[in-house]
């Protein structure tokens, strides 16, 4: 997923942009993160009042220049129940600035997926900053460790939260990244199951060494082809194929969903019955929040860190676990990783026996 | 408990001063808020290494000065085997002082009773900075809310918490006092059952209006007329009665502790077989880590917010809960809570009914 020449980068996010990023991060968000399109609808009402955003390429961020990635922390379906005004990242990034030396000079998206790639949009047009064009992991992962910038050694505090009461939480100091995460998870349960949070604070430097570049940019340009694909009527997967390495790896009807809720996370099983090319096979999704791992006949097709993304087969459109539906058609698409992930400091954080398999990591060839 | 003509306010607390401190607030622990000779040693060690803290009568603190109570918080059995070194209470100081503007002048116990008596003289012989005397009090109670302070329109917060392994998590904004309390035992429980706390800071209007004044000086008076007591032979409840209004209610020796620990709390109830006068008789006394009530042939004979405290009936030595064995002689006495907790913004907390049981408050006469 490193963005290639057929990625313009981004300059500016006006409202209609805001609709593009939104689409792709959807596919971005593999299957979990929440539905990027009410955080859309925030995004979209601060620009109006503010003004569009300016993207700020991390090249173009001085090794001294403070970056704070802002985001919603908690159960998915707690956040999806109360979406933040704009007053919570107000309140984080006051108290943030409050612990810091140094001034904040831009906000940028913890995640690419789901609704965290739009919240921060909120933050930047309302205090007139730009937002880095990069994220800590070029898609969406549900468990608040899973990120570049943790692997790279990155602290994760001073860490701020808050909730739509106003209670503002900090972790001015941990002993380590578990540490303060297992301490903003207690506190984001006493606030109710969801909060904004500010966290994982970079400079230039680490920006460039550790976060995933132009992630803004390639959801945006996804968002983009798919819009136009459908409007074209022409292949919705053959339109993002070149942009973002994706690949039709199985296309079928939704048999089954199989979905449980525990501790914060929806886990569970997609099951499919193969069409066309697939036809006489069967597939398997598993989940937590996000799509993990693709099994057909009995071998892996796909895991994590790569992507696992399913668009509903005529329309082109991403589906969320949520909006998932027995009998619907869909083309199943892996998309390669960050090659970050592939890292040694930080497979270990996202590779299936971080969600409890015992299957080794196996690598989706960059086709692009 | 007003500070009578019997109690000279003390101007210094030296390493023999503690030792007096921490007897006194064994009995105004009544039976709970743990065994302050720990947190003694503590402080006399600061004080070996920093010399003697200075006391500060409430009515020398300014309308504008800054104090801030530190304590330990915590499920009690924790708290014990976690006693905090100095750093912590540096760490609880430095970030309070960071959310403040105004600076701080002193610290001061939240509770008189117990552990948290010493504590603060810790912070203030390492800092050298004065011990108001007062506390939030006068006594120890089991719930944080249980303060007067609060009752008086104190906010619990900036709340600031530290941890053994360097951990710091402040609260800077609460919607009111019980999310502050609810947030801060999220965050302690993250953090491993125990933390020092800063908390309920109090200008000297406030320290006048809702803080149970010169309770400092109460304990150690308390603690040198056991002591004298003891070395003379003579009755120690008499020794104390002129000072606290300690009145026996109850002789008897200890027939069983029932005893349950749940959600952080020493639930249970002492049984007794009265001795003496009070033979032939038989009473109970209900606990949660603090004595709560004191029953006998189905008269309740004293209760919260009153205080129940028992002392060895030879030594006059106060006993805790913890301490207590089969076999023991005892008197239970009651002692007059501060007139502070029957007014109508206090009383609801700390009254029977706050405890779940169905009895209207009893007062103690004071008969000092």
């Amino acid at each position: 997923m490193n963005v290639t020449n057929s990625v313009t980068p981004v300059e500016v996010i006006d409202e209609e942009t805001v609709a593009d990023l939104a689409l792709g991060a959807t596919l971005l968000g593999t299957g979990g993160g929440g539905d990027p399109r009410v955080g859309a609808l925030m995004a979209q009402a601060a620009i109006r009042e503010h003004g569009p955003v300016r993207v700020l390429s991390p090249d173009a961020v001085g090794d001294d220049g403070l970056v704070v990635p802002v985001a919603m922390i908690g159960a998915p379906t707690v956040i999806l129940e109360r979406i933040p005004g704009g007053h919570e990242l107000d309140l984080v990034m006051r108290g943030f600035e409050h612990l810091q030396d140094r001034p904040v000079i831009a906000t940028m998206p913890i995640e690419a997926g789901g609704i965290n790639s739009t919240i921060p949009l909120v933050l930047a047009a309302r205090r007139g900053i730009p937002l880095v064009d990069a994220d800590g992991m070029g898609r969406a992962f549900p468990e608040v460790q899973m990120v570049t910038l943790g692997a790279g050694g990155v602290r994760a505090w001073p860490l701020v939260l808050a909730d739509e009461s106003g209670n503002v939480v900090s972790i001015s100091d941990a002993s380590d990244n578990a540490a303060a995460e297992r301490l903003a998870r207690a506190a984001v349960v006493a606030m109710g199951g969801s909060a904004v949070v500010a966290h994982y604070a970079l400079d230039g430097q680490q920006l460039r060494d550790w976060a995933v570049p132009h992630s803004v940019s390639l959801a945006i340009a996804i968002g983009r082809a798919l819009k136009r694909a459908r409007a074209e009527g022409s292949d919705p997967v053959e339109a993002i194929g070149p942009i973002c390495g994706a690949r039709r790896l199985f296309t079928g009807q939704v048999t089954e969903v199989a979905r449980t809720t525990q501790a914060g996370f929806v886990r569970g099983q997609l099951s499919l019955k193969g069409l066309d090319v697939d036809a006489g096979r069967h597939a398997e999704v598993d989940f937590q929040n996000e799509n993990l791992i693709l099994r057909s006949e009995g071998a892996v097709l796909a895991a994590v860190p790569d992507l696992i993304s399913l668009v509903e087969a005529e329309s082109g459109q991403p589906l969320t676990t949520e909006g998932m539906r027995y009998g619907i058609r869909v083309h199943v698409l892996g998309i390669p990783s960050s090659p970050i992930w592939w890292r040694p400091e930080a497979l270990p954080l996202v590779e299936p026996r971080a969600f409890g398999y015992d299957i080794d990591p196996i690598r989706m060839e960059d086709s692009r």
